[in-house]
């Protein structure tokens, strides 16, 4: 990846401004010029930052992702857990969703952007979320050979598909702190 | 609902016809002319059995759907979720997961679909889950106030849509085998 020559802050703006896009039109009518427009920023430039739309999308999802978990180590697998589902509040939590559903829909013609948000959120978030297990496993919370740790990453993606198809709402905190501690941590540690 | 004066053969027919059309078109560009033309039906006669385009197409779904748990009955737990996972083979399971795909995003923008699914699939497969875990607790596999119950259908719904994005592929039988010994069991069983 090249080195980026913006400021943090002036990159956390365009990151901004690519999902304030992508919920107002959707991944198949957003458009560099479009995203160029909106930030004050040249074609080129964009481009040579990023590379091009599916990787500038996923980049921007993944800095903005409020399920980074690198930073949460609270001694125990279920407060690491709720910290993780208590990033952001239930508004954030209802606009990633809708980002979600239109991805799900965008990532079937078009696999450039399906390997993007794999490379940069899919395979990082279960990275992190392994750290969290390994520790668990570290403290005997979780059994080393447990199996549905290899099942993480669909436990706690499907939920969000699943709460709106079962209930016709995205996901809010509560809902999910239920489900992790109804779910999550009774199959980890069975 | 209008009692259906099609012999169960053409009714059948019919549903496979509806869902042949919603794969190859997509629920936005399906029409009951179509319908009517693939199956030599007239329009009056699909409006009179079953009401409207959502209704005949959560009809078909439901009908055709191999996840109808109602004579699973093996005497355990785990064998009622293998058997009601093993019904239909990985290519019908692919299937539907590509009409599940069509239909998360057809929800969004037609509420009359999304209440007629609600009511011919995910209100029945509920019950019919319900009914199954009631055996178990009076059987003593599982506590009658366990929490996980209530998540149940988030747990085999989200699957689906997490294989996809996660691994890229729709869930087949041995996939699924797993994850309800390695999640849906233990999270229930706890």
């Amino acid at each position: 990846m090249t080195r980026s020559r913006l400021t943090p802050e002036r990159e956390g703006e365009l990151f901004g401004a690519v999902l304030d896009l992508l919920r107002e039109v959707g991944y198949d009518a957003l458009t560099m010029d479009a995203i160029a427009a909106r930030t004050r920023s040249s074609k080129a430039t964009l481009y040579r930052q990023w590379g091009g739309k599916p990787e500038l999308v996923a980049k921007a999802l993944r800095e903005l992702s409020p399920h980074n978990s690198s930073e949460v180590d609270t001694g125990s697998l279920r407060g690491d857990f709720h910290a993780m589902v208590c990033r952001g509040d239930d508004a954030e939590m209802a606009r990633d969703t809708a980002l979600l559903r239109g991805l799900f829909q965008a990532i079937h013609t078009h696999p450039d952007l399906h390997r993007a948000l794999r490379e940069q959120l899919v395979e990082p978030d279960s990275g992190e979320l392994q750290t969290v297990v390994r520790r668990a496993v570290e403290r005997g919370e979780i059994r080393e050979d447990n199996p549905a740790k290899d099942f993480l990453p669909h436990m706690l993606l499907g939920v969000f598909f699943a709460r709106e198809v079962v209930d016709v709402r995205p996901p809010d905190i509560e809902f999910l702190r239920q489900y992790v501690d109804a779910v999550v941590l009774p199959a980890l540690e069975a």
